[in-house]
């Protein structure tokens, strides 16, 4: 059975950028321009050339993308002027680019609202402006703003305006829902008349919003209907509550039926295992958390907590999974502190390097330890450094190589010599490295870090000041990240602190402590990750 | 026109609780409870008594609901013994709510695969259990696991445990889409054969997951369909990727054609602007950053940033905005600088008590305040008592009460008299109160809490000691919660602090303080809640 094509258009680097707190550097576009194109996605709108100097920066040194068809983004021409003497078109039209996209009023109360023009003179505006770019050996794309708003209010208006850019010689018309407040089943209806009404569905594109949480069911309603351009953002990236999520549409589209039946698209099956690499790749450069409930992509998206799904998930993964999490680049998380843990431990322990085997009394001996910690708040599924201590404890296979005799952290907040308000934090360390006494200080102006001021950061020095025969094992290990979560709340609140730490070697690893005291939680999670290092890099003697 | 009655159950306190991290406490439970009674939902899931000791305590301790219904939820009686004497059945009976929800197989392969029992005896079981809580004159729920996988595979025998529920008296027989993979379309066929079937669609409820982030559309289409309960957590929260977020659905259905028009719901328009506030608080509770592009209650859902977007805004908010931001109370984010800012701005003092006349050129100056702030890392949008002493400070309404010499805190780790390992913090602080210099100490062991013995409890402490003439003033006052943020990451990485205060009054507020000391931090968010009560108490001299 010969499968239709149905096209994927990028606006990540452009409609994505309108997110609130976004703004992406040149080299940034680029980056994501070439993972978008790597992932087979068959248009990446790339900015506005002209519009700020970021985008146009983008367009003057323009990524060559291998599949993908770059494209720039503009407004049809404004009315009183040609298209070619329409200096905002013109630069749209100078980046140079194989196709471009311009968005149009196609809603009656905006032309006059908005723009306080004649009807007819805007459907002329679009007309003229897809005309110029098809004149110009330019694939063209239409925009149509507000459409379904404007279909409501006036379909004969709509429908012209539509007719106008298909008439000039656009190859898409995309159907866009700019206000996001179109329900799946009107989208649905609508796209159905539009094609009816002439405009074929393999010309038509639709550009759905996310203000009613339904933007990726419109955008299957209006395939459904016959559409055949799905215009999308990576993690739904975008203006407002953002665009359709094209990382949550991809795998539907090639995993579900009817569309992988029915559908060929751009990104094919083998490339769908980078799928949650590219969702995290856009988040790290935003520097935002992951989602973690994302669909098909996010942390906890194959994650089995309830009890009852967990054991049957070890039985057969199909009874609580509707895709494996593998073909997604994602991996599946079933919580050790229940009746499933034990093969699920055996998995965790061998990703330690640890192989126990199955009926081994000491699992059991593990999994009460790890579930009496997490009673008292510690949390072991982001501190796997941690899990591998305690493993290794109950296992015989932890080497004792320091111990802490005690710790005094001070913060002093004062005026200095010259009257200026500081904060200054110093702590002190005492500890037993193989039966030898060391006492070692450090204060907020110790070592590069000036962003760090606090007393885990001194802490943290002062306990890797002086470790003896260790110290050069220690000396490329770095704290990169440390999170804090008070649990249980009011009268019952403990601190459980997670660290991140990375060294020289790119390894990065992270800890866990809880404590009714914050900084003795933090300095657990310290007192494990640096445990975690030398048990990689210590030599047995 | 007379409106359809459609109802709203709620699973936060049950699914929601599935979720990775979710763990609520017996009080969170209640406040949840509360919240969603004053909402308007119809019926408020509990939790599973007998299956964990929080949920058990939560139903021994009921609260008492005013429009909703309580519901326990369990699972249907297991193969070889009868419903009366199945314990595990009996523990959610014994929980003595009116309502009761019971969930059981409908697929096939799960009966044979997880169960391992024969067809006929899950059907039976399912009846019996049904028939077992109406004999006792309760309203029996009957989530059908696996529904929409299970029709799919077998549907004579997945309506067949339908039927069998709905004979024994299952008031309501809810469609559970529990792997979250059937797209929209789908969900509505099957759940309109049902209906053809003979289920009525008045006894049908529908339940799904946003694993294809459908969760919100699936839901209506099965309305669409007939179906006429809707099961959903507050924010989506919900195993893997969430449950359908009744946060979204509800304006949808209140606010838009064709369901305003079509259906009656328990929430009233007029409950409808506390949407935002509920949506914030459930994330309060679980120390979460809001969703800031979440449908509706999104801190970014009327935020527009594209320049054409937020002028044709000024002109007509219709042109851009699909509901009016207050209806759920949220609010339109324009850029600062402008005419929309400032209203907004106007608002937030009149909910303080402030009242400052329009075009006043000190609202200006509060705004370039809170802006270069927000750019340190504050936010003030859970910190309404640390923004109001900024605007006062701006309009000279805040009167000096006391300044801050110096402090400092101590903690210690080390071994006690009995050679026991204990964790000491200590405080001292050095206060000017009206010109007479306080010095006053607290550690670890002061005052009536056990629970937090970290430095911010000592300093909080200290501080408290001795305020000279205020002391009286403030005595009723106590720390109640403590939320950590590192904000920016890595090496720009600076720590936030919020706290919440509560008094004898019964009041509760909050305060923010930033810095790359977390000790810092807290203390100028201590100071700020201090302050805050003082303006409040102190009677002007």
């Amino acid at each position: 059975m010969t499968r239709e094509r149905l096209y994927l258009y990028d606006t990540t680097l452009r409609d994505g950028q309108q997110t609130q707190g976004v703004a992406f550097s040149t080299a940034e576009k680029q980056r994501i321009a070439a993972a978008l194109d790597a992932l087979g996605i068959d248009h990446v709108e790339g900015g506005w050339p002209g519009a700020n100097p970021t985008d146009s920066e983008f367009f003057n040194a323009a990524p060559s993308l291998t599949r993908a068809t770059l494209t720039a983004f503009g407004m049809t021409k404004r009315a009183g002027r040609s298209a070619a003497n329409d200096d905002v078109l013109a630069a749209v039209v100078n980046a140079g680019t194989s196709s471009v996209c311009l968005v149009g009023k196609t809603h009656d109360f905006h032309v006059t609202e908005a723009l306080g023009i004649p009807l007819d003179d805007n459907r002329d505006n679009i007309a003229d402006s897809i005309a110029h770019l098809v004149a110009q050996g330019r694939e063209a794309l239409f925009d149509a703003e507000h459409f379904f708003d404007g279909y409501r209010a006036n379909p004969t208006y709509a429908m012209d305006c539509l007719r106008a850019a298909l008439d000039a010689g656009a190859r898409w018309i995309v159907l866009c829902d700019t206000n996001g407040g179109t329900l799946p089943a009107e989208v649905g209806r609508i796209t159905a008349e539009v094609i009816a009404a002439g405009i074929p569905g393999d010309r038509l594109g639709i550009h759905t919003h996310d203000d009613t949480g339904n933007a990726v069911a419109c955008t299957l309603a209006a395939v459904d209907a016959g559409a055949r351009q799905i215009q999308g953002t990576l993690n739904g990236l975008g203006e407002r509550c953002g665009n359709a999520n094209l990382v949550t549409l991809i795998p539907t589209l090639l995993l579900k039926a009817p569309y992988k039946d029915r559908f060929e698209i751009g990104v094919k099956a083998d490339d769908l295992s980078d799928l949650t690499r590219i969702s995290r790749m856009l988040d790290d450069i935003l520097n935002r958390i992951p989602d973690a409930h994302a669909p098909y992509v996010g942390a906890s998206a194959f994650a089995h907590k309830a009890g009852l799904h967990a054991s049957a998930i070890l039985k057969n993964p199909t009874t609580y999974e509707h895709v494996p999490p593998e073909m997604v680049g994602n991996a599946r998380i079933v919580p050790m502190s229940n009746q499933a843990g034990q093969s699920n431990l055996r998995r965790r322990l061998a990703e330690a390097g640890i192989e126990v085997a199955q009926g081994d009394p000491r699992l059991a001996r593990i999994l009460e330890e790890v579930k009496a910690r997490e009673d008292r708040g510690y949390a072991y599924d982001s501190a796997a450094a941690s899990f591998e201590l305690i493993a290794r404890d109950v296992l015989g296979q932890r080497p004792q190589f320091f111990s802490v005799e005690r710790y005094r952290v001070t913060v002093e907040k004062r005026r200095n010599a010259r009257d200026e308000r500081i904060t200054v934090s110093e702590a002190v360390v005492v500890v037993d490295v193989a039966g030898e006494r060391k006492i070692s200080a450090a204060d907020s102006f110790y070592g590069d870090s000036e962003a760090d001021q606090g007393p885990v950061h001194a802490l943290s020095a002062a306990l890797r000041h002086d470790l003896g025969k260790y110290a050069d094992v220690i000396a490329d290990m770095r704290l990169v990240d440390f999170k804090v979560r008070i649990t249980g709340g009011g009268t019952e609140a403990v601190t459980r602190v997670l660290i991140d730490s990375a060294d020289g070697q790119g390894r990065r690893w992270s800890t866990v402590g809880v404590s009714a005291n914050i900084v003795d939680a933090s300095f657990q999670a310290l007192v494990d990750a640096i445990n975690w290092k030398l048990l990689r890099d210590v030599s047995p003697e």
